[in-house]
This record gives structure tokens, C-alpha cells and sequence, in this order.
């Protein structure tokens, strides 16, 4: 037994959806488990990419000791490159994420010093006070795991994400074992994924969508297009062996499709039959029904491949009548408008389109439902249970699950949010004092790429009601303005100049000018404030709109 | 026979969802079916309402003889107060529809105006050259009504929304027999509902939802609160007989919640038992387990009662631990965010939240599934098909499902969108010319409320990355600017002033000025074309963004 105190810190991805990130600290030492991204919602105007604030880790740096992986998703690996660039870390993971989060670094220019390490599963890695081992779990994409954090105090088990797949497409099943032995041995705390704690019973193996994809193979007449995500190498595997089978050949489209097909096939995690693939550049010319197309761009992304195809703007593919589209993915909640948008497209140029619920359903979920995150608790057997992943709504539901399992002996589950932490040792779990986190918004075309709060504030202030900026040009020698103030506006109301209204406004500043003192206007922040006060009035009785106002003075 | 021709001129909801409206002309002779609204997509920015541009109906003033309504659901009759301000004409609907639509007439102050004549289902009107009959059909709304419209040249039968429930709570179920006698007599062309297209099997009847609502009732040990449409007349009797049962008094919250059983109570639709309604006010003085509260805002829009409850800022009812909330309702795609952070809340206060596709799901569609548009089409065996009530994908899907029963004798199927018409005469159907169409921006709390589509591009450009404005002072005696320009910005990047890129664009602006000749200094629309276009590739390549860029000459 010690006297240091165990700290278990999420930095993202609890109460939020994505950009995960987990800090456990021990004493002087701290492990990261995975720096995720997130994709922004509608209101986070003209931001690309959201990560955590890394704050707490930039501030406690020389305590850093690695940053462990679970998995190569983007909600799990997208924040690397933003973290490494502040707190440079070895990095620990397999080979598939190893070579997604390769690439992602070398987009930033950050290959050179990054240090990666790559582990197997079932490899055991000792740094400073922890050992950490690998464990082999079940999701949609390959190579994920599972990481068993062994501490002076306990074991901490973090799941990652996952599902129980018995029957995997390479015949790797989760390790129940490997998680029944560390129950046996038992296991301080249990952090494990939410995500679909609102599924009843058990999540479909993938081998589920095998029968659904042959049906498509064996009815399709024309063209057959399949978009799935481009890191779901099981799912590409399925479609590669059904083409091979039904004598069609296969074509690749998109970038990230591309991408991830190489790295996958240097892995030999990917099969590629011999001579299967078909150039892009040949898919109009080969017959119809001896095509194949795997498309990138699931989820309606305006310059992904697929929303190209949509507009028949892409280069390599058209679709005609009697061509097959089948979307086997999710449909990402807050994008269903932009994923039918594309459809209604597809189905526009004559292609049958099979998505969604429809029967029969060509895609399944990664993460576990209910019954398997029971039988996840039931073999772990934890003293304290935190659930991961998820919106408080998911969180809470996790806890409750555990809770309602009399058999399991927890002494204790915590709900928390992202900067709340819990604090154990020898007395017992607690919640501790809360750390400084946050997100931070990046526009990735920009050079400076992150996006001020503040910015975003106006954006959403100039997207409701436009902006009207009275200009007031005032003579430095008599202090005085001697035309009536311009106004300018945009986005406000369909205004003719020298409209009503608009006359109206003019009259109005100029008449809060009159009606200060010579002090007043001496200062310009203050005529500024009363300007817009006085406008802002008007405006909004006149229209009940609010528009951002910015009075602007000149001294000319 | 005659040599008039039928027209079938969709002017909303076909190719989009919601804003249904149809008009059906015969010579000289124009009937509308349904005059709907939609909610706005998000990037329709600062819009509240959409409905269809009715020029078409303006133009041809003279020639509307009435408007049909099926049933009092917004996306039938949230225009109606939009078009009769244009077009006045006699509206006939049931009971319920047209009390809901009386209240929106009264918001706009339209009530005196307006001729409304309510009609039962059975009846038959004739106007003009159409004799009128209204089917009775089972929707998630009560007295939903089908129309089938004789004209000189055959049957025109208009589904409005419905599905086929054989045990609705009224016993009134879906008038299987009707559709039969006209499907034996001959229907010239079915017009039928394709919202739920998409969907495999039957769609469950409104009891299903009966025990899972009792389910609730049974484990709830703490306050009860349902969530649902409060025109759903049958899901409120639902649980105000289960409330009754359980012995809870039921509380009403939200504008709409109350006015809507107000008017289903005074029409007999709706049976309150004697003295179980509770005061909101007198919530949280009833014991906790004596209380169910039925309250408006399932899609979680932000003024809503329930959104209000969520973050405890309702004066009635405060949500504690132990309390189950329970939406019961569909989760419209779009609103998920929105949805789920109210849901969010709703967990923080402790509540345990039942939505979505929890088990047991609490909410059945109103929509016919797959196997019930199969045995409309069945019983109609429609001459002519046209899919109504969808996006393109959901049109192009029942036009092939149509196409895929081969018994049914059809002749011919026309996947149509808003704008595009039929033409039917005594030589057979066939595509007419288009009409003008288009929606209407409506943001219902300002004076001029309709938006237009210039404002809301601008808002959108606004949105992304916000406005530079610079500003140039002209002396009016020199022609020439004295001092170097302004630039002012808002939503584009935090910039301090004196930042060395706004110093930098302000000497790129004078540059401009500097290197025009006298000629192009006179034409102030040609420096502001100059400026924009100098600037904008300043700022592009400085910083990979595109704002919206205005200057504005000041003459002083």
C-alpha cells in the first residue's frame, strides 16, 4: 500500500459525443488514454474539427509519461497531432491505429518527432507505476483494444470501444477470457463504453451482414456502389470476397478509401484478391453488371466522394438507371438532412438506394447493447464502475444498468463529466476537485487554425439576424459630424437604400450624437455604447430583429 | 367524354417534406387539397416557418373554387392563413381540423374573413364540375380524412397522411371498404402517402402503445411526465384512462397542450374523467406518486414546456430523482441534437428518461408502412399512380413498389416533384408543363415577415466566417482619401488592433485607391468592385477564408 492517491481525469468524450480523451494519474505519473476529435455541431459556425483543450496536460507536462490508444477511429486518435504538438509523448498502439495516426501526423508535419511504439495484443508494457496490457476486443474496426492499467492501488480496466462478437470476420472473438481472469483477480475500477446502452439485447456480428450484402449482389442488375466507412476493414473485406464471388471487379473512390485500403493491405489485415481491382478511370467502360464500386463519403460530406457521384460531378463514375447505391453504414445523428439530401440525388439519376432501416438492414453497430455491457460487468466484476463514452443521458443509463445488478458487489459508480475526476485510494473512491478543460475549435483550412469562442458567438449573432453598422464620420477639427451617418447592413432585412426604415435609423443616431454632451462625445467608447443602445431600440421595435450593431467612428 | 383536360399541379410536399399542398384543376375549375407548412432546414438562418410560394393560386384567382383539408396537422394546414390572405376561398374539413385551423386564423386576425364549412366523413359535396367524398382514415391525428374527388374524366383518390389501423381507440378504423367500392368501380389516379415507404411490415396500431404506456404507470415510483404531439388526441385519452386506472391526477403544461384538449374536449374527441386534472401550480404540492403531467416539446424546441422543465426553469414542475420522464413521440430527424440535450438535462435533474428505441418503444407511427401501401394500392388498382408526401427518394421508392405489383392493371406511374405537373385527358396521362413554385421564408416575430432568400444567403455567407468591412473616407473637395483606410470585422478572425494583418489589408486598400486612375476614382461601384476583389485575395491567401467583404465610400 502507498499513501499517493490514484486520479482518474477525463479530459473529453464524457457527457459529449467524441474527442475522447482519459488522463490517469498516479502520484508524479500520468497516462493518456486515447486524444480524440469531434465533428462540430450546426452552431459551431465555420469550425471543421473540434478537440479537447489540453490544458492540463500542457501544465503538468514533465508528469506525461505516454499516451496509450485504443483504437484508430477519429473520435479516439483525430486530437494527436493537436496534443503531440503541445506535449510531445511516446505513443503506444497497434498496428492498424499505429499507421492511421502515422498518416494523421504527417499531414501536420509531426512524423519526425513523434515516438510511436507499436503493441500486440496481449503484450504487457511497464511505465513508471503502471503496467499496462493490451486485450483484444470486438468493433467496427480491426486492431482494437482494451487496456488493463495495473496500479500500486488496483486495476483499472478502460474497455475503448467495443461489442462482444463471437463470430469476427478474422476469427479473433473479444477476449472474454482475458477480461474473466482480471475479474477473477479483481478489478479496482471499470471504465467502459456507453455508446449504445439504449440498444436492447445484443448487437448483430458483423458476419450478420454478409446474407444482406450477398442480396444485394444477387439481385443488382446494373452497377452495384457500395459507401461504407473507410476504416471498416471487415466490412471492405465482405464486399471484396462477395465481388470476387460474383465475378464483378472492384473500384475504389475517395481519398480516405484509398488510404486506408493501403494501409490495411500492408498490414494484411485486408485481403485483395488477385486482379480484382479495377482502375477508377475504367469503371465506365467495363459492363455494368461486372462492377463493383466502393465509395467513401457515407455521411453526406459536401466534398466526399459519394456527394460528388450524387451531383454527377465525379470524374470516374455516373449513375444511371438501374444502378444499386447501398449506404452500409450509420446514419450519424445531426447529419440525417445532408446523408437524404444525397440520396434523394442518387435516386433522382434512376439508382436504387438502400439505406437505413430498410429490409434488409446492410449495416450493424460497434458498440455493445445492453445485454453484452451486462455481461462485460458481470465478467469484471468491479469495485467501482465510471462509464465512458457518452452523453449524460448514456452515462447515466450505464450506471443504472450496473447498479441494477445485485450480484456484481460494486461499492460504487460515478457519473461524471468531462473536467469532473474521481480520486481513489486505500479509504475508498470519491469525486475530486475538477480540472480546467474545454474545446477547441479548428477551421483546418486557416492558418491560425484554431477558432476564438468569441468569433463563433458573433457568426451565430450575424446568422440570425444579419449585422447593421451605422458609420459616423466625425470632423477632428470641430469634433462634429456634418452629414447625416451612413448605415450599412447585411443579411439584416431586404433594405432599398434610402428606404423608411433605414432613413429613419440614420436619424436616430444622429440624433443620439446631438443629444450628448461634449464629454460624451469626446470618448468614443461611450458614444459607441449609446449609439448602439439607442439603435438597437428602434431596430427591434420596428422589426423584432437583432441584428449584431457595430457603430463604427471616423475622424476625418 | 369532353375535351377538357385535368390537371394535377403539386405546389408543396412532393420532393421535400412537409408544406403538402396540391391543386387539381379541371378547365376552368381549381380545387386545392391541404395548404401546409415546413420547418425550416438549419441553414435556412433566422427562419422560423416555410410555406409555399401560392403564386400560381394568385394567378388564377378567379378559377380556385375551395380548399380541401385531410386533416390539422401543420404540414396541411400551417399555410392556410398565408394563402387565404391571398386567395379567399371557402375551406371545407372536419370538425377537428377546422377548429385547429379557426385558431390559426384568429393569430392572424383572419377569422372574420373566412368561409369555413365543416363536412363529416361519408359526405359528398359538389363544386364546380368535382363531386367531393371524404373517407375516414386512421392517422396519429383524429378525423383524418382521404378525399376521393370525381371529375368528368374519372376518380382522383387522395390519400392525405394515414395508416391502416384495425383497432384504433375509437373503433373507428380505416375505411377498407370505401377504398374497395372505388378501387371496384375504377380509380383514374391514386395520389398516396409515402412517408413511411421506407418501412418494412405493418406499421402498429395506437393500442400498442397502450401496455408500454401502463408499463410506465407501474414502475414509476416518483412523478410521472409523457411528452407527446398534443394534436395525438388518442395518446393523451391513452394516458389519461391509464392515470385514472394508476389514481395520478394529470396536470397540462404548455400553450398548445392546453388549447389543443380544449378544443378536442369541446368537439367530444377527447374524454377527460371528473376531477382528474390537476393545477400546474399545484404540481409539486401533490405527493409525488399521485402525479402524471402531460406536457408540449418533444422535439425539444427551445421555448417548449419541456425544454423549459429540463434546465428547471418551469414555475410548475421541477424535475427530482426518482422522477421518469417519457417521450412519447418521434424523435424527427433534424431536431436529434436539439432532442437529446434536452434529454441531457433531463438526466442531470436525476429523471429517468424513456425515448427513442429504448424497449419497450412508447410510440407508434402514424404513417403506412410497406405492406399497408401495398393494400391501398390493392384495393384502388389505380389507372395512373403519383406518390405524394415525401423526398425524391421516398417517391421513387412507392412509384417502384407500385410498379412491382403486377396484378394491380396500372398503366403508368409519374414520380413528380413540387412544381412539376400531370395532364390527364381522354388519350391517357402524360407530363404537363412546369409551374412556378418556390417557398416562403416566413420569420413569424418581425413586421415584413417574409425573409428573403438574398437575406438568408448573406446570413449563411455571414455565418461561416463572418464580415470585413473597410471603409474609405473621401474628401468631396479632393476626390482623394487622406488618411489610411478603415476596416472593421466581425466573425472572421480575433484580431487585435494594429495586428499586422489588418495593418496589412488596410495598405492593400490604399494600394488599390493609389493605383486607380482619376477616371475609375469617380465610379464608386468600381472601387467597390476593385477593393472586394484586391482584398479578397489578400485574405484568402493570408488566411484560407472567405468573408463576407463590403467596403463602403464615405464622401466627406
Amino acid at each position: 500500500m502507498t499513501g499517493q492517491k490514484l486520479q482518474v481525469i477525463p479530459l473529453g468524450g464524457l457527457g459529449e459525443f467524441g474527442m475522447n480523451c482519459m488522463a490517469i494519474r498516479y502520484g508524479d505519473d500520468i497516462l493518456i488514454v486515447d486524444a480524440g476529435m469531434m465533428f462540430p455541431d450546426a452552431e459551431l459556425l465555420g469550425v471543421d474539427v473540434v478537440v479537447p483543450d489540453f490544458s492540463y496536460l500542457v501544465e503538468h507536462k514533465e508528469l506525461v509519461r505516454a499516451l496509450i490508444l485504443t483504437h484508430g477511429h477519429e473520435d479516439h486518435i483525430g486530437g494527436v497531432p493537436f496534443l503531440l504538438s503541445q506535449v510531445n509523448v511516446p505513443v503506444y498502439a497497434t498496428n492498424l491505429t499505429l499507421a492511421l495516426v502515422e498518416r494523421r501526423l504527417d499531414e501536420h508535419e509531426l512524423d519526425e518527432e513523434a515516438e510511436l511504439n507499436e503493441v500486440k495484443t496481449g503484450e504487457r508494457i511497464v511505465i513508471g507505476p503502471f503496467a499496462i496490457e493490451f486485450i483484444h476486443v470486438t468493433h467496427s474496426i480491426v486492431a482494437a483494444v482494451a487496456v488493463a492499467i495495473t496500479t500500486p492501488l488496483g486495476v483499472i480496466l478502460h474497455t475503448g470501444d467495443f461489442k462482444v462478437d463471437p463470430t469476427p470476420l478474422d476469427d479473433l472473438p473479444f477476449d472474454l477470457h482475458k477480461f474473466a481472469e482480471y475479474g477473477r483477480q479483481g478489478v479496482l475500477l471499470l471504465l467502459s463504453d456507453s455508446t449504445n446502452v439504449d440498444r436492447p439485447g445484443y448487437t448483430e456480428s458483423e458476419r450478420a451482414v454478409r446474407p444482406r450484402l450477398e442480396d444485394c449482389f444477387h439481385r443488382a442488375e446494373g452497377r452495384l456502389v457500395f459507401s461504407t466507412f473507410s476504416s471498416s476493414i471487415h466490412r471492405l473485406q465482405q464486399i471484396l470476397d462477395l465481388a470476387q464471388e460474383y465475378g464483378r471487379k472492384v473500384a475504389l473512390l475517395g481519398r480516405s478509401m484509398l488510404s486506408n485500403t493501403e494501409i490495411a493491405h500492408n498490414l494484411r489485415l485486408l485481403d485483395i484478391p488477385d486482379s480484382i481491382l479495377l482502375r477508377p478511370q475504367d469503371i465506365m467502360q467495363t459492363p455494368a453488371d461486372k462492377v463493383a464500386v466502393i465509395v467513401s463519403g457515407t455521411q453526406g460530406e459536401p466534398m466526399s466522394a459519394l456527394a460528388r457521384v450524387a451531383v454527377d460531378n465525379h470524374k470516374n463514375l455516373s449513375i444511371r438507371p438501374g444502378d444499386t447505391v447501398v449506404l452500409s453504414a450509420r446514419i450519424i445523428p445531426g447529419n440525417e438532412k445532408s446523408i437524404y439530401r444525397m440520396i434523394n440525388h442518387l435516386a433522382r439519376r434512376g439508382g436504387d438506394v438502400i439505406y437505413g432501416t430498410m429490409n434488409p438492414p446492410v449495416h450493424v453497430s460497434g458498440h455493445a447493447s445492453v445485454e453484452e455491457l451486462k455481461l462485460v460487468l458481470s465478467l469484471v466484476r468491479p469495485k467501482y464502475f465510471m462509464p465512458v463514452h457518452g452523453e449524460y443521458r448514456q452515462l447515466a443509463r450505464h450506471a443504472k444498468l450496473a447498479e441494477s445488478i445485485p450480484g456484481l458487489g460494486l461499492q460504487g459508480s460515478f457519473v461524471l463529466e468531462t473536467g469532473e475526476t474521481l480520486e481513489i485510494d486505500s479509504y475508498g473512491a470519491r469525486r475530486g476537485a475538477n480540472v480546467s478543460v474545454g474545446r477547441v475549435c479548428i477551421d483546418s483550412g486557416s492558418v491560425d487554425e484554431v477558432v476564438e469562442e468569441l468569433v463563433i458567438r458573433d457568426r451565430r449573432h450575424l446568422s440570425e439576424d444579419g449585422f447593421v453598422l451605422p458609420i459616423i464620420a466625425i470632423n477632428k477639427h470641430t469634433g462634429k459630424n456634418e452629414t447625416l451617418p451612413e448605415i450599412v447592413s447585411r443579411g439584416f432585412v431586404s433594405l432599398e437604400e434610402g428606404s423608411d426604415l433605414m432613413l429613419e435609423a440614420r436619424r436616430i443616431v444622429a440624433k443620439t450624437l446631438e443629444g450628448s454632451s461634449a464629454e460624451e462625445r469626446t470618448d468614443w467608447g461611450v458614444m459607441q455604447e449609446k449609439i448602439r443602445a439607442d439603435l438597437k431600440r428602434f431596430i427591434s421595435k420596428q422589426t423584432s430583429r437583432r441584428p449584431l450593431i457595430m457603430p463604427v467612428i471616423l475622424e476625418v
